[in-house]
């Protein structure tokens, strides 16, 4: 599977400095044109990019993360998590699913890949992940709770819906789905490979 | 009118160290205790809050900014921008359209505010300005470039389900209403007013 990674929509010129160097986001300037030929500084932040997966186990069921973190509301989301510093996009996907529920997959396609802010170079990557097998146990940080709930594709849909589940950009395809029976063909055929 | 800032679904802690101030993005960071007792930093940011605008003529249209700015694609969106420090959320709309399209309203109302992460404390405030007229020329920064277009509801509504339109949030107001008869009568009656 090649994967390609989206660009920004404002990518950083070479010239971009980096001017501080945080534990999630490091911060760059650089001086900016503008229309009338006068200068300003430009800053934009890097983080590292996100991965998430749509996990279709045999029986075909989807698997939701119930998750609480410190200092936030309870919310559900897809198994996922943070790219390491180095690390192969597939190659994260595939940890975050095994730690976060302990299943293992056999067939992984790449369903959408894009940057949400002009203003952070961060890229989400969200996978289909199908022959979803429990093969361990979960591993989890100190900073994570989750519990994972197998749930039919009709109901998948509606939860991907709720404001309290984290992809937004699923609820939009869900949601423009929903407007257009090709659309929604399309989605199913993705995700459940039928 | 009274507008509550809404809150990050993650606050950050009394105790939260700024530890880089950039041009744009304040940087904080805090030690968290994990469900395991261990402590880990945590970190967040802070940039400056956004408010736009959907503002109607008398003749019920809804201005449309065409814009561009340096190293970005084309893109359109609302009238809006950043609220300055210190400045009130509402004159900060006002403020934001009378620059950018010379149009000033009479009768304001707060359509929605809402976080959209949970690492940045960033609120994004959306108004309705009713009864929109053109009173002065544009004023714009060194960074924009802006053509405004009067647009019926309906093509409106066409546009803020293009890609290149900026406000995601509205995108998914829009999609919802149209799956929901009552929900467009209630989105169209808080737009125009009937």
């Amino acid at each position: 599977m090649e994967i390609i990674r989206p660009e920004n929509k404002q990518p950083m010129p070479a010239h971009a400095k980096l001017v501080f160097k945080g534990v999630l986001h490091d911060v760059y300037q650089w001086e900016q044109q503008g229309f009338d030929g006068s200068t300003m500084v430009f800053e934009k932040l890097a983080r590292p990019d996100t991965v998430n997966v749509i996990a279709v186990t045999e029986d075909k069921r989807i698997l939701i993360a119930h998750q609480e973190q410190p200092g936030k509301p309870p919310f559900r989301s897809l198994p996922g998590g943070r790219v390491d510093e180095g690390e192969d996009i597939l190659a994260a996907a595939k940890r975050e699913l095994l730690e976060e529920s302990g299943y293992e997959s056999s067939e992984w396609e790449l369903l959408s890949a894009y940057q949400p802010l002009s203003k952070i170079d961060w890229a989400i990557f969200s996978f289909v992940a199908r022959g979803a097998k429990k093969v361990a146990d979960q591993t989890l940080d100190a900073g994570e709770k989750i519990e994972i709930e197998p749930v039919d594709f009709d109901m998948f849909l509606g939860i991907v819906l709720q404001p309290d589940f984290l992809e937004q950009e699923l609820r939009i395809q869900i949601l423009e789905a929903k407007l257009d029976p090709a659309k929604m063909q399309e989605l199913r055929h993705k995700i459940l490979g039928y």
